[in-house]
């Protein structure tokens, strides 16, 4: 053991440099910071691997800081450690453009593993890392600090349950059990067992008593959890919000600045000297510097990069290019099938993909193999998830931290259960697959509840995010090409009815987005009567419509994000301003104001039925909507 | 006990009529009601209290068919029981337009409480009627039948902890206990000891062993359940999956039609007449004649309507009266402050509400009140709901379908957490108010995971609710107004940062969605330069810009969805086509362009920094939209 009253001096310059930075930014949490820099200063310095020098190296362990609203704790720390974070950093906390932004952002460089914020979130994604871990062979542990809101929000709880399920035993839950939410105390609602239900989850459950101030026992216990048994570790850390200062065990001190005279008490109850701000001593710098050093000597003898990883962009470009072969054929195709002969493909060819369904690889057509990940078997590329689509996409961001692909599924009107992790996907560029199957009122009789209209307009609500929904198998295998390519998420929307393949539909072409898949024989007209903007299963029927009335051009728009990345050169090209244009697609039609003059589209819930008799209800037959057309009188007939 | 021959007779003729429901829609799910036939069977016959006659009668008990899917059983059951299911409804099973589609809709009067089909929301709606049920002072049970799918979602862990803390022992949740998922069985993916982990969460246990044949087991589980002890309680029914059929215990008969000699062989088994379908024997039909009046009778003993409901609507409407004093003061106020003040109004003149957080009281300010809900009393206004923003929204939908009020309130941005039941709400016209508070990047230092920026659109893209964003005192209390009159879900949407009162705001003029708030002097021109519609904050800085630059027209938005109701002659009136239009909103721009030629908005995710900064950052000051204004060349200066 060394010396006490440093560690506790260590402890305690956590403690004060959190809050410094609360106090300057006038603006963050100081509660957690107080109460979990003894277990945060017991994890870094005495269990955790890495190298602040190299923070990319494949085998360090992971931390994740669930409770993100904590990371003042953690950007002292990483400061302390030696991360690239100066001092000056630590000052900028909560100011724009500053690396020490108010929940942490991405950046696996500065030893933020993921960004954290919105509860539960932290702990499916350290789910999602252990997973990774064992995949690739990486012997690692994978520490996730979490608070009561953590445990009490539904994407923690499937994702433990299926952490148990795996006996994910690198994967170690530190729970800040403090008692305290932001509403009170957490007896107000959340009374029951929780080392009872991680139990029957299949985890240890071990337990710091305090965790203020046994620093031998946070020792003790985390060393167990790491070289824990067969199963996930959690572990109850009683500690005190708000250590130390006057409003200590009380949510006031959760969220808000303590303000000078309390930091000034505050630093008197820590043995500091209340007038210095962001102060470090020098026997705590000193005692950073041996322990880097102790950290890096581990590196040097440990350092060795999981050597498939580094291959993973070449076997990308490889796949990327093998399924170009994959275009219309003779016979058609519900584009979930051809999704599924995709799919196969690209997960026979890399070896860092790990593929799941909600438990609907039947109708998503995602199961690509019969082997399966087990607890004893990780070298498989399919994974059950369950019906668990929260958790499902939040383990995929994990995952995708590692350079593996997550291509996870379920129907499309379901991102209403998971747009939490979808959402974090877009704001940290993972480059996580979401194939969304099932995707208009045409799939018929499981009625509104399991019917989109709405979804494709928030899917394309989100930046980053690139929504595509192709036509037919060619298109099909272009998107598969653009999502493998993209440097973020991908939401791939597919039908369950068969749909015709296109004639002249292009997987170059769509790279841009959109492009024009049908132009009539315009003879000494300079241009198109109208112009029909359509996607996935509306573009035949936009085709059928143009061999009926007037010269009509049919484009198709498989990824409107895509497309507003072109010149206003190509945009013009494809949709002139002097012609009237439609869009016609089976959902909302607010989004496609933006492009067109007139939209056909459904703005109401759905209707159980066979899939003609909706096809007519809701008026998607050519019939319809040339009468609509001549309505407007905008061809000349 | 009864003759056992005939009652599974009775079993069997359910089962019948469920596989010949699905044979004749050629869709659906035979497995389901194959397993739960005996369990449903006893439920309704020997149990529950509720009369086909008045199906609106409070005091009945509740049914819940959480795993929705299962509906031909419901039906058939409701067919026998004498609710108002024809046989020809029955024949219709998942046609469109009729009175069975393939997942249950809302419409207690056929004697479906509640929506169901998305996973694991069935048992949090019973949670909220369990909770509505005490606070009513209604004395009856909530049954729920859920199967593997409804526990493996987070939403019943969430809704299940709560009921565990709330103590509600009027609720009994059935598990449909098969082993078996769509996938294949349940241990590729759920090996939890679930028995240990309801207990954790501080409910009852029971089990039927023998779900297929134990009628007298069940009879027993089933009362003890209704009387028991302080606790909710779950139990577990072992049953078949396609009990009866060749493909019995397998996923294939879980959601597929068995085809006709698999249906054939299946009557033969239960003793059938395997040429007859729809079919109903004598004695069956007698047996429900009988339970009918039986039924009747407890009805006649014990009708008495929860005297308190009756005048419900007559309280709304005297508070929507009331609250019309509450408008511009000299004080300006966030709108989540002047929120606070009208919903404590409208908190004090309804006895029909429950207002709550997902443990954001302080921020949403929405704490009405500090008295709360506990176990030992159901009759105050206020639920803390904890960290559980999909379970809130859920048990509110829950709530709503007794008449009651549930106010909800999170983040704007977590709606992502709870879209699944936002979007239940609003498909079956729940009277929720979902308050959501920190309504866009201007929330300042808690940065992008916390800054909504899609959050409107996607909202504005949901069919049937209403999504109001008021920007003074005034326009606060004209949300709540429309909200309480309203037949349907309301998100409400306010600000962190104080707004200035607007001269011209008007609680009357927003019911249409949109009204001038500021004109300018027109003189001689007969149209305004350019019209700027906006909406919340962004109203006050609409008119700092008409002040500095030309003609402008300032429009208030607050509702887009109530001005797209409104007359061609009204829109004209307040967007005329003549004048060119910009949006001003600081969030996305994609569903503005329905309304204007140009838009001003935020296209990316925030930024975590002081509010001015972060205006400065995403050019939200006056001087900015002057300068882009200029740059249209709209306006000769």
């Amino acid at each position: 053991m060394e010396n006490n009253d440093l560690q506790f001096k260590i402890i305690n310059t956590l403690r004060s440099l959190s809050v410094d930075m609360v106090e300057k930014a006038n603006s963050g949490h100081p509660g957690m910071p107080l109460g979990c820099a003894p277990i945060m200063f017991v994890l870094w310095a005495k269990i955790m691997n890495f190298n602040p020098e190299d923070p990319l190296w494949m085998n360090r362990d992971r931390f994740i800081l669930s409770n993100g609203h904590g990371c003042a704790l953690l950007y002292s720390m990483l400061h302390l450690l030696g991360y690239n974070y100066s001092m000056d950093d630590l000052k900028s906390f909560r100011q724009i453009h500053s690396k020490t932004p108010g929940h942490p952002e991405y950046d696996q460089s500065l030893g933020i593993e993921i960004s954290t914020g919105p509860l539960g979130q932290g702990i499916a994604n350290g789910v999602g890392m252990a997973i990774a871990s064992k995949k690739l062979g990486i012997d690692n542990s994978i520490f996730v600090m979490c608070g009561d809101g953590c445990l009490m929000e539904g994407v923690s709880y499937e994702s433990a349950s299926l952490a148990g399920h795996l006996s994910l035993n690198n994967l170690v839950l530190i729970y800040d059990d403090n008692g305290i939410t932001i509403d009170g105390k957490t007896d107000i609602t959340f009374t029951e067992n929780t080392k009872q239900r991680f139990l029957a989850l299949g985890w240890n459950v071990l337990e710091i008593e305090n965790g203020d101030e046994n620093i031998d026992d946070m020792q003790e216990k985390l060393l167990e959890s790491k070289q824990s048994s067969a199963k996930p570790t959690i572990i109850f850390v009683k500690t005190t919000i708000g250590y130390g200062s006057v409003l200590s065990g009380k949510s006031a001190c959760h969220g808000a600045p303590l303000g000078t005279e309390k930091t000034q008490l505050l630093k008197e109850f820590l043995g500091l000297n209340k007038e210095k701000s962001f102060f470090i001593a020098d026997d705590v710098k000193c005692y950073f510097e041996k322990l880097k050093e102790e950290k890096k000597n581990f590196y040097n003898t440990h350092c060795k990069k999981a050597l498939h990883v580094e291959n993973f962009d070449t076997f990308i470009k490889n796949a990327i290019d093998e399924i170009k072969n994959i275009k219309n054929g003779e016979k058609d195709y519900a584009t979930r099938d051809s999704s599924s002969i995709v799919l196969k493909h690209i997960t026979n060819l890399l070896p860092n993909i790990i593929v799941g369904s909600a438990d609907l690889a039947e109708s998503n057509k995602t199961l690509v193999s019969h082997s399966y990940i087990t607890k004893n078997d990780f070298t498989q590329k399919y994974l059950n998830y369950g019906i668990r689509e929260h958790a499902m996409c939040s383990i995929a961001n994990g995952i995708s931290t590692y350079n593996i692909i997550p291509v996870v599924s379920t129907f499309l009107v379901f991102i209403t259960y998971c747009l939490a992790p979808i959402r974090m996907a877009a704001l940290s560029k993972h480059r996580t697959i979401f194939v969304l199957t099932h995707d208009s009122v045409f799939l018929g009789e499981d009625g509104p509840t399991h019917q989109p209209v709405e979804s494709l307009t928030i899917l394309r609500s989100i930046p980053n995010l690139l929504t595509i929904r192709p036509c037919d198998v060619t298109e099909v295998s272009g998107a598969y090409q653009i999502a493998l390519d993209y440097n973020g998420p991908t939401a791939l929307i597919f039908s369950r009815q068969v749909l015709p393949n296109i004639l002249n539909s292009d997987m170059n072409k769509m790279q841009k987005g959109a492009y024009i898949i049908h132009e009539p024989n315009l003879e000494d007209k300079k241009v198109p009567d109208l112009i029909i903007v359509a996607t996935g299963s509306e573009v035949s029927l936009a085709l059928e419509v143009a061999k009926k009335i007037g010269d009509i051009r049919v484009v198709s728009m498989p990824c409107c994000e895509l497309f507003n990345l072109q010149t206003q050169e190509y945009k013009n090209e494809i949709l002139p301003n002097n012609v009237k244009k439609i869009s016609l697609e089976a959902g909302l039609t607010l989004a496609w104001y933006k492009y067109v003059d007139y939209t056909y589209g459904i703005n109401t819930f759905g209707e159980s039925g066979k899939i003609g008799d909706i096809k007519k209800h809701f008026k998607f037959t050519d019939e319809d909507i040339v009468a609509y057309i001549k309505g407007l009188k905008l061809i000349g007939l």
